[in-house]
């Protein structure tokens, strides 16, 4: 099958990374196609952004010249995935959530660890609107900004400090990696810290290779409806935008 | 004081009917200022038109060539509001949010009455998003599309059935009108079902006021702090718009 | 418009705050028109004094010989305000609700600092019944009693030690003053703490107003009917009161 | 033992049937003491007379010339519990959470079956302020008033018939009598719904006794503490009534 | 009546302790019947011991040798309640369920201090199953296993250290011992502590005792109802047990 | 990888129909092997037969004379998972929660439909557990029993009917099958119903090939950390049951 991996900030390393994260779990049959959208910051990290990100990724994928299975959306406690299932009819699935399903298979409860202190309002805001709230014991945050989780060590240890947190204090029994910008670290962490480290890109390429094996897409009954035709104007925004340049 | 009243879609006229709206209520000394967004849809029914709106309003207002004191966004159970509030220091009031604020104030349970099926869950997340969900008794569906509701008669008759079933059935005692395009029909919908009938843009209105009074504005301490510096590619979008064409 | 601003406890000199933190920020054309009940507690800080606060306060407003279109309520997380909606056509805010809608309009999530621990679940009780607890992050006490609030400077020292670590350890991003005898410091701790600092009394009257530009009044469907006509006895309280003095 | 069993409203005879179905199920060795305030409406339907009698039943227990080991509220879904319990040391029984106790005892949902639709928030509420609701499958109505269930025949049918609806539409297991004046239809709705029927009187003078047998009394070391000493004016309201008259 | 008293592991001391706890709060006419499983672990302090000591208890109680009128489950989170009541048409009562309903009449909230970390999650779900969680201050641990319990001054100091923490920091007002081990020393801990403890074994009694002077017993409308007759291999566990010895 | 497919009643035909539908999704390089406890019912309907299935599968399981890589555990609302979650390294889906983690990344909302009524609330009660009811917008009851299910046209038809409705009225996107016996109906319903249909087998399958593909391992810091040594009477329980006969 083919995955396309969307980032949803427009750094080109990060999406590589995502890329790679994404390659080193998917089946042999699996191919994963890496996406960053045209427009957009180059780090997410608030909710402007966040609103930025949701549209310049819908463009990025309704404007992508190909096929593609299944669409994973690389944003942790991003919007934007409901709206790219409107557009689809092949399964899409945010690395925030498919996170939280993973780590619920795995413990009792799960902590999150991300970047900045103004995410994790973001991120539990996601959580409850996907209904996966109830077993999440706390969302914390290193204070890192997304483009400083590039210094892996750096990371690595921020993430530590407030994983060993989690699982003492808030009684997590299962990390996940708040941020895609953290794909990469799961392993390494996992053997530190003694619990599971769940990070969200590896996480949703294995849920989209489920719902294919299920030969399973989204339900198109209600809230998920392709959009009825109507007149929209600027839309998609790259077309303009790679006119305008 | 001086409100900027954003409709969600592209179509003028229902700009216009939000700015009639908020002027019937708002106060002698304040001034409304209508806008309409150069990108999306012309009716707003669903996640993908509704994320393109978040960003399309956002646009809209950090272009907007003049200053203002308070933002009303029209839209009801539509994105992007907090993503305003990260951009602006200045109130903005959603219509979903003041409606339910003023529904409870005014009875016990309050329900909403809105468009189409398709938008019934976006309300109920919203809501669950303000936290304004727990007297919510329920959200129905009148199954007309926005620009349906221009025919103010049958929009006021679907509405009064399931306002009817809402009180009867779901123990609602306040009804809250879940569309923008439904400003207007308030009080003549309260005379009818002997019940108050809450519309949004009005209740946005008098609540940003009410901010006024008070010298209150958005707090910037976490969640709505500016977005910090950073490249952002192709924004504000109606820049390029408008050039481009 | 009128709005009758009724104290909950017998102390004069704090139904003069009241009435004084209401007028700053009333319209010119409301007058606020004070009121002390004749029965009570000279300050209420537990159930058995909110409970005949609740009365008393019934009692004062169905007795007062005057007309006016609101009723403000300035107990915070006091009982009684369902009775009184009840009694009346013209709308009734508590002011512990004013502040929280309010909040809920500046911040993600909100703290309230009240005066001793007692108060805690009583407060907290209100915002589960008001359905406005889900953005409350935490309700703090001062430790002080509702008179020692007169010390406008220990209040204010007591209140910025509690409302800070509600911004850092509980993530509140704006501050509700939990307290009528705090109406007044509103300005001062927004200035000191740098998050909204929102006031029940000011937050009423700007709600109070708010519904009657909407020409809204309490709904009298089912919850706050007017009471059944039937027999009660020693009622009203302060007929009975003053004839015996 | 020696258990008050308080009325809350004014009507003798009520507060006989009380005291007879509290009768029929104490211990040989328990005495029952019926009060009736004598302040107050003959029948309490709704939240004014509700806070009033929260009042009156205060003022009867503390006025009360005994010694006593418990008190028992017949109030269902009435204010006050929380009054008296901080005025005394002495065990305090609800009679709506006494019979949410004994029904989430015998079945896996309860439905309780009140008198008018009014009342059905009230009791919602207190069930929520007692942390009861989870388990509470629906509050129905049967549309008669307090006083209209001295006919007992008519009271019954239209129990049942609630009752039915409640254990096939909400899939209730139990179900609650929720008024004092139901007491003694209990054991002849058990046999004829085939479900267990608990009304509230009688499962508060068992938990009362359970109390007294465990030696424990109310926790007095916060929410429950003693109210402070203070000025308090017209307070114990029948001492001025029986003055008065 | 003659209630069974049934441990859920297989240590016959700790059978005789919860007896020697029943007896001491039941009625004269109250006989306690004291139960031990033939199968499971000498404590039960997981899922593992917990779901084996659920098939052993239903196991010991259908295999016993006489008659009663109500069974007493005497472990603290542990599983098998719901099984045994659809067994019997006596009533089972539970004593997690059974301390947290006693709690919830003496406190506004409560605090569970039980034996290991393990358990903490148990017991949660246990309180989240039976609906009593909303006035759960927390699951505190004391470090100490089942067994070691029964060295009384070493357990009674490890409660009150988290039992303070719980009334200080977590606002608990009431204190419930969980573990059955732990029965007998509510009475010295409630004098050192200063707000009520509660045992979850001479809660079950009283309760059972309750709910025979109500004449009531469990629900077969639905959740419990009778297993429908089928073929079980294996069944019951001690007669092949015995046999096999 | 190996997987263990665990039945939890004792009827082989229903063991072979869950293997059929766990090899209809398995990668080609995944071994299903079915398991059959000795001990047990024919059919699980119930809090007694599933408690004793909860036992009879962990026997099963670590008698099972082989190696695996992960457990599937096929009962539906059936309790269990967590003991074998202590007992084992590798991981253990349930299908119950399989069902509902795949459900939620097709809609919105789910619906299960199940067997009885009598299983309604286990399985309610399961997802409350899990963390996974709050997309659940009903569980429904087709009435019939477990081993009614295998007249597949019968089964089909009874499901379409509760399926249809919860899709229209309980607004249900997706429909999952709740029993173990409807594996291999989902294809067919999902042409009939227009809207996905979920089974627990497959998902489970699939949801165990993830956390393969994840090298991800059931936490065992807390919850689910292996039982303490100890003495354990009659266990394992298949040993004395195969030497018995």
């Amino acid at each position: 099958m083919k995955i396309l991996a969307v980032n949803v900030n427009t750094t080109a390393s990060m999406t590589r990374s995502i890329g790679a994260a994404a390659r080193s779990v998917a089946r042999d049959d699996t191919q994963i196609i890496e996406l960053t959208p045209a427009v957009g910051a180059d780090s997410v990290e608030g909710n402007f952004e966040s609103y930025l990100a949701a549209v310049a990724v819908m463009d990025a994928v309704i404007t992508y010249d190909g096929d593609f299975d299944a669409v994973i959306l690389a944003g942790f406690g991003e919007h934007g995935k409901e709206g790219l299932m409107e557009l689809l009819d092949v399964p899409v699935v945010d690395i925030t959530e498919a996170a939280a399903h993973i780590a619920m298979l795995l413990g009792y409860r799960y902590s999150v660890v991300t970047t900045l202190d103004r995410a994790v309002p973001l991120i539990e805001d996601r959580l409850l609107s996907f209904g996966l709230q109830e077993h999440c014991a706390s969302v914390r945050s290193t204070g890192l900004g997304v483009l400083e989780l590039e210094d892996a060590d750096r990371a690595a240890q921020a993430i530590i400090l407030q994983a060993r947190q989690a699982v003492e204090q808030d009684r997590a029994e299962v990390i996940v990696l708040g941020c895609g910008g953290m794909a990469g670290l799961d392993e390494r962490l996992t053997q530190e810290l003694g619990v599971p480290v769940v990070d969200g890109v590896t996480s949703a390429v294995v849920l989209a290779e489920s719902l294919a094996a299920l030969g399973a897409s989204t339900s198109k009954s209600r809230t998920y409806a392709p959009p009825r035709p109507k007149r929209i104007s600027g839309w998609p925004l790259s077309v303009r935008h790679s006119a305008q340049q």
